[in-house]
This record gives C-alpha cells, structure tokens and sequence, in this order.
C-alpha cells in the first residue's frame, strides 16, 4: 500500500476482554509502539531530542474500528508519516489481518511537538521524513 | 456541566509511562469504565442484551488530548449520550482534573448495536436515556 | 484485620479478559497502587528519594490466587509492611470482597533498596513504618 | 538450557512505567502469552477444554525480579511444564536478555484444572506434555 513501515504482530490473549475480542484501548498500544518503531528505524531518537528539552506529543486520535480482532489473529500495522499543518504532523496507520488482508482499524494521530517554552514546532528530525502524498484537509 | 453522569477517579501509577505522564491509550480505559458505570446506573445490562443477541460496539472514537494528567492527579470523566445518526449513538465524555477544574481530554465515541444478523441498530433500552441537546453535525 | 493500610476498589471490565474474571496480572496493578498510596499516607515520597539517587525495587512476589474477583466487584486492598531481613522489606497484602467477606489473593512482595552505587540497604524513612508483627521464615 | 518451549519478544515502550523500565506486572503478561503459546502449540486447546467445562486455573505465582527490561530490549522466554503434585502442574519460566544472555526474571506458574463440580484434577491433554526433570520439593 506504499506505507513507510510496517510492522507484524500477533494478538495475545490477555490483550482480549469479556467479549473476546481485543480491547478497543490495545489498538493504541499497537499503533504507538509501531510508531515507535518507526521513528526508531528513520533515526529519530526521543531520548536525543529529549535532551534537547523537545516533546512528541499526541494532540488528537481519530479511531475507526472496522472488524474485531481475535485471539490468535496476525496482523500489520502500515504506517505512513506527513505534515498535517504548520506545527502539526499526522500518522496514518493502517491494521490489516494478515490470514485474508481484511482491514481491521484505521487511525489518524496527530502531533506535535513542544520546544522548551511550551510553544509547538516542527523538529526538522520528523520533517526530512514526511510522506510526500497530499494530507487529508484539517480539522 | 449538565453531564448525565459523572465518576471520580485518580490517576494510578502503573497507568504512567516513561514520559511521566497517564499513557495515551489509558484514557479510553478510563472513559470506557464510565460508560460502563453510566449504562449499569440506567439499568442497561450488557449481558442481558447480549442474551438477546445485542452487542453494543464502538465503531469510531476522537480523542483530543488537551493536557496530561499526571501521577496522583484526581480527575472526573462527565459524560453524555445522544443519538448520532439513524442506527448509531455517541458518548460525548470530558475529563476534568480536580484541583484546578482544567479540561483535560475530550472524547466522542460512536457507537452503534448488531442484532444477531449483524445488522446495525438503536436499542430502544439505549435511545430513551438519549440527552436531547443536539448532536453535533455528522461526520 | 489490624491493616496499616486499606483501599477500596471496584473493578473495571477492561481488566477483565476472555474468561470473563480479573487476569491473573492486574492483581499486581491493584497492589502496587495499594503499596503506592500506603507509602504516599505515611509521608515516603518516591521523588524524594530518587533525589537522593535511592530507588525501591520488587525483588520477589509471592502470589496466591484464591477466588476470581468479576467484573463489577467491589474490594479492600489490605497492607502491612514489615522487615523481611536485614536489607529487605516485605508488603503482605490482602484482597478481601466486600459483599461477602471472601479472601480473594494474597500476596507477599519482598522489596529492597539500592544506593546509588546498586547497594541494597534499608531506609530509615520506611523501617519507622516497619509493623511490629513478626515475619514469616525468610526464603 | 533445555526449555520445551522458547519465544522471543520485544519490550514496548508502553509497558515501561515511570521508572523507565518493564512495569512488574508486565512480566506476568510475557509469560502467560509465553503459556498459551506453548500449549496451543502442542495442541492443547483451551477453547475445546472450556466446551468439556473444564478450566485451567493458575492458584499460585512465584515470580523473582532479577534484573529490569528497559525500552528497546529482546529477550526470550523459556517454558517447561511439570507435573508440581497429585492435581496441581507448574510452569517454569525464565526471561534472559539476548543481548547479552543475562538471566532478568524467573518465574514458577502453578496451576490446576477444575472439572464442571469445580474439583481439581490433572487433564490427560496436559500430563502427556509433562517435562521429566523431577519437581523441586511442593510448598
């Protein structure tokens, strides 16, 4: 699908609640810790930026459960990268199960990040890795 | 505020993550809790819906993260239940911290029920505890 | 019961899994919050002490799981600390179900803590709250 | 080191607490996927035994923090199954860290099943994978 990443996990059971299917929480887990694979991959490092008093922050989550995921269920998680506004980036992240390519779940994260004042910017460390596909218009 | 039903909690510190800070997916935990606890105070029983074959899904979430909550800090999730669209309901929820009142995370979640085809519809046990403010333009 | 600590609970569905009871690793959750709001009540301030470069760590959990608690059961969490042995702690904690009484999980959890140089020793600031009941045999 | 069953894992950053490593409970998340892993794949199937109304139950956990998981760390988790008295099994189970082999965690996971008068018992499915090292002496 032209993703910048992906990544495959499997479903484990304490993941599951009363109904039987993942819990709608988990699908953040997933996607945050592909993300950070991600960035991990393309060299951005938290720590780093860190140090330099930067923060990643989570401004806004749209979630779109599409089918439930299972116990035992393999799946991807795609993730693309792109600018979302002057200070924002978004992911848009994709989850497929992988046994007939069904799409489970799409999400879209928007962040951004924070200077030591407080104030949102755009590190030029995300930057150099945006997608170049057009963004979605902007809330 | 006017919420149809409000639940004090307090931020628990296995619920906080490397950054110091209550874990982004931990916020649907919280609000999916007070769902559950407004449902059951109406008197909504899930598993006598699900006897009849009824299953209550959530199909999309926004989540807008406006501020941390952080370790210790006592919070209350407000929440209202109003229809959305023919077959489908949404739970507007905002979390407020105590000490200072600040507006912490806001959420919609839609939600929607299957009948035992898999066909979506509006409880009638849900849609008479519908809040008759106006829902906000559909998506 | 003679507690030095007790915490009422209730718990939540998303922690309960596919077998439609608590899974077996939240009871840790509820346990150290129990151990985190004891310690807060008797003034051992965990920021402090990393200040000072000392860090409390788990070094063994002992673990009984008597009856499942279910979604919607209320609880106590009950706490008493004591010396285990010369550098070591031990929390010996509870879970009793309110509506009827019922020992639910016991749990033993024998921590110690380390200077800066990875020293394990004792902490004035906790031996003072140390309960005068004798220990159990040491392992 | 002779284990009947190995998996490897990946610390997720959401599963680090304050600290900046793997919270404790987090651990009992490993090995129990770790559990379900191995019995599913010797052909144990939990969902057949629930149909015969029989229950597989962990009634005691011993669980030794050696050293903590960090953000970013692999690690395997070693399973050997063992019959642990007359109606009661028990899992081995070890975490080392790949990087360097250093041993982090060792558990003991012992568990029986309850039949549909909930009275304990041995299923035949799971004494066939019983490892033959002999048992360390019961508690």
């Amino acid at each position: 699908m032209g993703y910048q990443h992906e990544l495959q996990l499997k479903v484990r059971d304490y993941e599951c609640d009363i109904q039987g299917v993942v819990n709608n929480s988990v699908y953040q887990n997933y996607i945050e810790h592909a993300r950070h694979e991600f960035l991990h991959q393309v060299g951005v490092d938290f720590a780093a930026l860190a140090l330099r008093k930067i923060n990643l922050v989570v401004v806004r989550a749209e979630l779109d459960y599409k089918r439930p995921l299972q116990s035992g269920d393999e799946f991807t998680v795609g993730t693309i990268l792109r600018q979302s506004s002057r200070v924002r980036f978004e992911f848009m992240q994709d989850i497929h199960r992988i046994a007939d390519g069904a799409l489970m779940f799409q999400a879209r994260i928007i962040g951004t990040s924070l200077n030591e004042r407080g104030r949102p910017f755009l590190p030029p460390e995300l930057a150099e890795h945006f997608h170049t596909i057009p963004s979605s218009p902007q809330v």
